[in-house]
């Protein structure tokens, strides 16, 4: 008998994957150009052309043992030093190499965080919609996960249900912002009002609740909008961050948390986090891309490229009758499914050749989400479709 | 409370790291060519040409977002092809890519296997002296490590010990050939005993008990000496592989598992291992590299290298008294510390600024471990303290 829960996931995959595998099939079956595939968050946009630059220099000018071999577990000091410079620069932070840790993506970083705070039984909140790996991140390390509604039709965070939600056994809250898979952003009164929240919990239950930010789609913003540093608003705050979006380098695994000297046990924590990652199987994260994205650090994609996608699409399908929160950030859409039942419309959708994944894997059941960091043709290639299921639906 | 794993790691920490980073504040203090650092296995010999070549072939000829992007959780398929068949090829095995899964290195590898395979409460056998990374594999499961001991001396395994140790918990095995860190290879005769040993405790118990392969070592052979290739000997062997050595790339994290079709729940272990890879936060090796070495399967370094190294070492140690089993393979001496007490003579060597590592943190004590994938140059700098040592304990 192998593992129970990992024989439980065999059977209930994730939904994303599994969709994304199913693409791979009818691309097969029907031609790449035929299949409208919005299932997985896999960037279309290339790296920008300052990756490839800082491959060659590094190839180049680097000694070989020094970019392929072991540093210390929390990474190369010199890249360490360059994204904690970043940060102070773009935040008005105070941060230093030690408070840099290197990752095998953001989801490395948050099961490195989550191995260093967690302890049997503890629970962790997220505001539903969530992004569903979570669930498995906290289950790895035995505590629980707790879901705490937003208000409908905004996705906005509702404080009175999360201070519902809070006990003395909340050892984390875990907060996506840019929000996968609604798109949403938290402004900055919610952020303060988090905060307040969370000192006021660790006061009264005499615990320190740590915010841990997921923020792979940090740059991944329109309309001008803001998203708040959470480290500035509250002091038992670690940031997890990807570069997977930023610079189109979802396959390479590399990220970085951020463990503030204002943290309770910081020193505990910072020691701790390098470990975590150690013993977990990761070591290090990749040594050459940590070098890659040191130099790169003023460099972002063309996020142009994906709000053309975002206006596109969610202009279309608001014209053909479907309802749907106009996201400020990320790059999905979370449409509400005609019909109510999001597993029904991904099915019905999938006849047209268009591939969504149902909300209830989520968090949001009567939602589907679209991850538009595709190719423009394909979203102009897949209107007759979606126009035809609105049709099917009745929402004209 | 921060995790409780965590903080005892915190106080109690990996010996080999420790003396990394000590090795980093000596050689900053003394100068780096006065600093003889035989704590870590990174190794010294640059990577093979045809891994520059491959970098610049696939950054020129490939695309970007296939090169940086997504693929599935186990790896590139094509790289997983070239792999299979290079095994093939080797060892007259007949794997598919089905039945390799790309890792984060041999330390991702191990993880993902453990998470796959086991349950709390499990117990996984090894013999000491082992690396000693594996205890916090299994503990990162909650199963227990159980620890069989070698004979004296010669470190080759005591099949009557391991016949005590296997019980209805025994999940499974571990082996690390050639062993790390001994540098002892088990021979052919051993592996047969070994694998009827374990058929006859699965028919006696009613269990399937999974040979788990740590090789990371199987290129880095001297003598002539062969390897035997485990899944040839023994229907439910795991293999886990890692280019760390064998292309000096440690610092890149990759590897991959092989799970045979010969495997009891082939079916659910191949799907699982995938499903692990992706929630323990690995989600798939890392990109480009795994495209890097899906190209060198033919490739390895120049083991020469480290035999020169190895006879000197050997040659110089025994001379000046030591005592020492002559490795066949790894980059390792296992020496016999002088005056029994490993972590004294660890302290000793310090003040002769040669760095080695404690036999107790491998199951070993009264041993110390060198690393001798160093600069050839370094070993003879190294001489006149290793023969002062020798005098002050009245070895000669």
């Amino acid at each position: 008998m192998i593992n129970a829960k990992i024989l439980d996931l065999n059977r209930n995959g994730s939904a994303i994957r599994a969709m994304f595998e199913e693409g791979k099939r009818m691309a097969a079956q029907y031609g790449a150009e035929n299949v409208y595939d919005y299932s997985l968050g896999n960037p279309s946009v290339e790296p920008p052309k300052e990756i490839r630059e800082a491959f060659y220099h590094i190839l180049e000018e680097e000694s070989q043992n020094l970019v392929h071999g072991y540093m210390l577990n929390a990474g190369y000091e010199d890249v360490r030093e360059a994204v904690a410079k970043k940060l102070n620069a773009s935040f008005g932070t105070a941060f230093s190499a030690r408070n840099i840790l290197m990752t095998v993506g953001a989801a490395g970083g948050l099961n490195v965080a989550f191995k260093t705070l967690l302890n049997p039984g503890d629970e962790v909140i997220t505001f539903a919609p969530f992004f569903g790996e979570y669930r498995n991140y906290v289950s790895n390390f035995d505590a629980e996960l707790v879901v705490v509604p937003t208000t409908p039709e905004t996705f906005q965070p509702d404080l009175a249900a999360l201070a519902a939600a809070i006990t003395p056994k909340t050892k984390a809250m875990l907060i996506n912002n840019p929000n996968n898979p609604t798109g949403v952003v938290y402004p900055e009164a919610v952020i303060r009002d988090i905060a307040a929240l969370l000192c006021q919990k660790e006061r009264e239950f005499g615990t320190s609740i740590y915010l841990i930010a997921d923020e792979p789609y940090r740059e991944l913003v329109y309309d001008g909008v803001q998203v708040p540093y959470l480290t500035k608003y509250y002091h038992n705050t670690i940031v997890g961050y990807s570069y997977s979006k930023s610079l189109s380098l979802p396959g390479e695994r590399i990220g970085y948390l951020v463990l503030p000297d204002s943290l309770d046990e910081a020193d505990e924590i910072i020691a701790g986090a390098a470990v975590a990652n150690r013993i977990l199987g990761f070591v290090n994260a990749p040594s050459l891309i940590q070098r890659v994205v040191g130099r790169c650090q003023d460099v972002t994609v063309d996020v142009e490229i994906y709000n053309r996608n975002r206006e596109l699409l969610y202009g279309k399908l608001t014209e053909y009758g479907y309802s749907c929160v106009k996201p400020q950030g990320a790059f999905y859409l979370f449409v509400k499914a005609p019909g109510g039942d999001d597993r029904a419309f991904v099915e019905a959708a999938k006849k047209h050749r268009i591939l969504l994944v149902a909300g209830s894997g989520f968090g949001g059941p009567g939602y589907v989400r679209l991850a538009y960091c595709v190719d423009h043709d394909m979203i102009l290639r897949s209107l007759p479709g979606f126009a035809a299921l609105a049709k099917e639906y009745g929402l004209q």
